[in-house]
């Protein structure tokens, strides 16, 4: 008889965390409705009590998720795990995760507390968390570097107070594989009671050794529950990818023996919407959901490797949500097939004007661009400026023009709040001047800290550019996208977006696992 | 007492294979040079036999690389055996890394030859290998899918014939930890004399595992040299980071307890040189060397994360070459502070004449961009367009422009082997203007695979833009790389020097390994 894995995102709160990779209220939501597709176990969508912003989101997942249990991240605290509850409260079912260090280089130089008081802090908020809900997971941050003897202690007070999971961060990413599993394996071995919590692991990838450390404490540890998150986003190297770890559960079935209730064919349509919402670049020669990761996908035909294909790939490409570029509407498709075309994407719009914004842009998009693939139309929907109406910054149009020994020079007009500007500026190139152009009169003073651009579809030289500006302004960053055949329209279009995100983000405090 | 791990890097053959990375003799040969400063003990340079390109490459690499052995695949026969043998003529070390398949399915399917066939060409191909060079290493390929004890039966043959290095690669990417330290550990007991040769690993990265398997192969098995490449280059998912491999076995050596020759401190270089080589980025949550690896290098000021270092880092940025970007020239920088910079960054200039080109490139940019970094100066210097002299192609001038409701338009003036061409053409934005304008005359019909833009430094929207631009023609590929802080010019650039290396490339039988 196999067992189950349970599967815990955290790409909405560890991955978030990752400097750059802030998100938005809609980007979580639409991120989390994904996440609920691929039939992930757990979704940890954020730490309510480290802002208003937060608090707003965690509270609107858990209201729109159903199929997939909502956790909230909480210090162990009274006021941090309330809050969690709260937000929490329309949840179908609801997990408060609190946590607190107990290695010694954490307890003395962060939390500055000695042993007994992190024990009993321990203790009580896990008594004071199940007082509010019956799912409650408990972590040990920088647990794989703590005293074993003390961490026994803390996690058999806890598992007494009612801990249902029991999670063993690895938080600076420094196991290997062995000594992780065999440490895992001797908690649950020392630890009374310790067959009354499911175990779980939480690893960081600094030596990029995530995915096979989680897999040690699962085979060797007998831990039943992984953390992870989407394109192993994370802070410094990230966290174990959940697309590797699914799929090497998966192909390894012989020696894992276990199930995993995830729809494998939604990983890279979640580790697309991922990147682009975030401007965290995948890299080709990425596991699972690199370009190159299959030998068809990479744009280049290579018969050899074509013909054999068996002899090389040990997981089919379509079983992870790969398929080729098709050219799926034109110029001529109607409003119908547009509207079934979004469906089948699984993107949802709020409104049937929302529709007819997106409707708009497409139209105006096929009549410069005769193919449209289904990236094309996730570029669109993604795109700020197609849900302009609410926003404060929106495109009108752009001049732009350079000629070698001339200083380029663009003029932009948009809008603010719906009244028209008109800016203009040079630059040292059309996108410097587009830029500057906007900010002349925008004045935001935020630091461009990433720009970069990536052709959605190949294969054309009438490809859409995609578009990421990332800002930074007094320790708020924010990322904008924009998709536009024209590289300069589409790089303002990104530049308004990350302004009105800028306008609408609040400042938190930082969390850690 | 502890072993020596020989790291044997092979970026320029395993990781070149990769749908998109080949790269020109050139380039190869600046990539060698990098390695060799980083200590690595093999540099394999190539697959001699598969091209009259690949053996030049070999050759040059052979002939100029003293510090570590030099390397060539060959399949086991002896025309390739002593095509590499003769490539490898001028090395100060030379390897000859010979490999057939052994696998029951690639066997059937690739080679159509019975275990018996492979087992005598095995055999007779280390031997007449071993009449022309010492250091001879055989690979059974797709080992870790072989039948045990026929796969035992070759490599007790192959050592009795003299090979000196045993290589097992999980061709696939299919293995565990566990699994392939343990089928390492039973080969070395099993295979009479074993101790004859050193035992070595060769992993892919499909799973995700590449890293800590080729670590089990290493400390469960007993292996002593470990395969790799810059980067986790390589086709598919690619091959084990060296990177990875070289700071997990140093910041764990309490577990490991091997020694390593290479200078760490030449990771982030070499990192940077292969990405912008081969048009393959890096993601920022790439261990070790993406750009979030560590806290400091993001770009974004936490000052949580800062004050927090030592609680949340097991490595030293500054131990694997991350430095903070310094001003390190400006307008009024002379030849020889040019000069000078270039040998710090390792940049080899042919001769006075180039360093001529590039001190103008150099000044023409200083007089648009006011501050310049080591990152303006190595992408200058790897912009063909610098040492456009003995190209085909080269930019004179461009001037486009682009305006809402209208179709952008561009001029380019370029020289074809000297004589200048003036090109036009109207598309769907700036770019696709541009190079239109240039393919109107040259008329290549090569397909753009890829095209990507990376800001070489933040902080600032006058970053200098880095355009990678990857045309395919008749089962070629190339990549041309061009920067400018105007993104239209350095796309046009980028396209040039893709068309330079399309003139130049040869054809050649693909290699697995």
């Amino acid at each position: 008889m196999s067992d189950k894995l349970i599967i815990f995102d955290t790409t909405l709160r560890d991955g978030e965390q990752s400097p750059g990779a802030s998100m938005t209220k809609d980007e979580k939501l639409r991120i989390a409705r994904q996440l609920e597709r691929l039939k992930v176990d757990v979704i940890e969508a954020g730490f309510a009590a480290s802002s208003n912003g937060d608090f707003d989101c965690v509270q609107a997942i858990a209201n729109t998720i159903k199929d997939s249990t909502v956790c909230s991240l909480a210090r162990a605290n009274d006021r941090d795990i309330s809050r969690a509850a709260e937000a929490l409260k329309g949840a179908s079912r609801a997990r408060i995760h609190t946590f607190i260090a107990t290695s010694p280089l954490h307890m003395e130089k962060k939390l500055r507390m000695t042993p007994d008081q992190v024990f009993e802090q321990a203790k009580q908020s896990v008594r004071f968390a199940r007082n509010l809900v019956d799912d409650i997971e408990f972590s040990p941050e920088d647990g794989y570097r703590s005293d074993i003897d003390f961490l026994c202690r803390v996690l058999e007070a806890v598992i007494n107070e009612g801990a249902t999971t029991l999670n063993i961060p690895d938080t600076v990413g420094y196991a290997v594989p062995e000594l992780y599993g065999n440490f895992i394996h001797t908690l649950r071995e020392r630890v009374p009671n310790s067959d009354k919590a499911i175990w779980s692991v939480h690893c960081h990838n600094d030596l990029g050794m995530a995915v096979a450390n989680s897999l040690a404490g699962v085979k060797i540890g007998g831990a039943r529950q992984v953390e992870c998150t989407i394109n192993g986003l994370g802070e410094r190297a990230g966290n174990c990818s959940l697309e590797e770890i699914v799929m090497a559960v998966k192909t390894r079935r012989d020696y894992f023996n276990l199930d995993i209730g995830i729809d494998t064919t939604q990983i890279v349509p979640a580790s697309r919407m991922v990147s682009q919402t975030t401007g965290f670049v995948v890299q080709p020669n990425k596991a699972v959901v690199g370009a190159n990761a299959f030998a068809h996908a990479s744009g280049i035909h290579q018969d050899g490797v074509l013909k054999a294909r068996d002899t090389y790939e040990i997981m089919r490409a379509e079983d992870v949500g790969w398929s080729a570029n098709k050219i799926v509407l034109g110029k001529l498709s109607g409003r119908n097939a547009f509207k079934q075309r979004l469906q089948d994407l699984g993107i949802e719009m709020a409104s049937e004007s929302e529709i007819n914004t997106a409707f708009a842009a497409f139209k105006e998009l096929a009549d410069r661009k005769s193919e449209i693939f289904d990236e094309d139309i996730l570029a669109l929907c993604s795109d700020e400026s197609v849900t302009a109406e609410k926003e404060r910054y929106g495109l009108v149009s752009l001049s732009q023009r350079s000629e070698t020994g001339e200083r380029p020079h663009a003029e932009v007009v948009f809008t603010v709040e719906g009244k028209e500007i008109r800016g203009s500026s040079d630059g040292n190139g059309p996108v410097d001047a587009s830029l500057k152009a906007i900010e002349s009169h925008v004045k935001s003073g935020a630091e461009l800290v990433l720009y970069s651009v990536n052709a959605i579809t190949s294969g054309s030289t009438e490809s859409q550019g995609e578009v990421t500006v990332r800002l930074q302004l007094g320790g708020r960053v924010v990322n904008g996208v924009g998709a536009d055949p024209d590289i300069v329209v589409a790089s303002a279009k990104a530049y308004l977006s990350a302004l009105n995100k800028l306008e609408s983000q609040a400042e938190r405090v930082a969390a850690q696992g």
